[in-house]
């Protein structure tokens, strides 16, 4: 068992998020992280789906994600040639003598505060899923309010995906 | 009609996330954005919804979550007392002698680059999502290769929430 980070490029059509997540959940795959936003195609929605399988149980998910209406292309990003990000919004309990020490740990992660009230301090914080995690263990002895994460997005790095599309019009757009 | 932005508490169950968002297929009504994190509560997760719908639909919408199993809390945020987020990763073709030019986009969004290659970058960019966009038109004309958002996460501003929970357990954690 492995933790795979699948990106699904989708027509932005209603029902499709409804589509591949009742297919994860149907077959008891577990989606760990799942996120939509628009792709470089207008009309195109790419999807980042991370999920902890085997790899016979991979190829299958993509086999079957193939075959649902609307999606275009799947690919499977290999982990150490991609770029990943989470963002994430932690509302932190701060007052005025404990804010200098959070601000000190927000700066070591290039983090930055988003809105301070008298007793609280959102942060926001941009990085990999684990650098988000180690964030927020580090705040948790203040007294994490409200957290909020988007998950994973992710791209391969330069041009390892250059030729892995499913279409020959999309490799031809690409290049 | 006017863009809203929810947020559900929700158990970290496999299946919810096929509940809610078939809950929005079947009634038509349209997400704009949806992501799903974890949050403050090991074994909950928030979900992050905007949507396009006018106030009558928006009770409905939240009625019917209300109904959803699995599902603990829901709130609307109201948008001048909300910090939101969303995180981009852009690949824009860029050789040499354009790179200059790009470097100096990526500065004035404070955006930052998170991988270089002979012929592309990968920048990272994160705010409001009016921000994201307006980045993206300002690459457009270098080209852009791929495009993957995580779409909206969000949260209220200092204490606003504070007394909005639907449970009283809930109410006695946050403050």
């Amino acid at each position: 068992m492995k933790q795979h980070t699948i990106t699904v490029l989708v027509n932005d059509h209603p029902g499709v998020l409804q589509r591949v997540s009742s297919l994860f959940g149907r077959r008891g795959y577990n989606i760990d992280s799942i996120t939509v936003g628009s792709s470089e195609d207008p009309g195109l929605s790419r999807m980042v789906i991370v999920t902890t399988v085997d790899d016979a149980k991979l190829e299958q998910i993509q086999k079957q994600l193939y075959k649902l209406i609307d999606v275009i292309q799947v690919t499977n990003l290999i982990t150490n040639q991609m770029v990943a990000g989470d963002l994430g919004l932690i509302k932190v309990r701060a007052d005025p003598s404990s804010r200098p020490e959070i601000l000190g740990v927000v700066e070591a992660f290039r983090a930055s505060v988003v809105d301070i009230s008298p007793i609280s301090l959102i942060v926001q914080i941009v990085g990999k899923p684990s650098k988000v995690d180690a964030m927020i263990e580090l705040l948790q002895p203040y007294g994490i309010l409200q957290l909020s994460r988007t998950g994973v997005t992710a791209m391969s790095r330069g041009d390892v995906n250059r030729y892995s599309c499913s279409q020959a019009a999309a490799v031809n757009r690409i290049i």
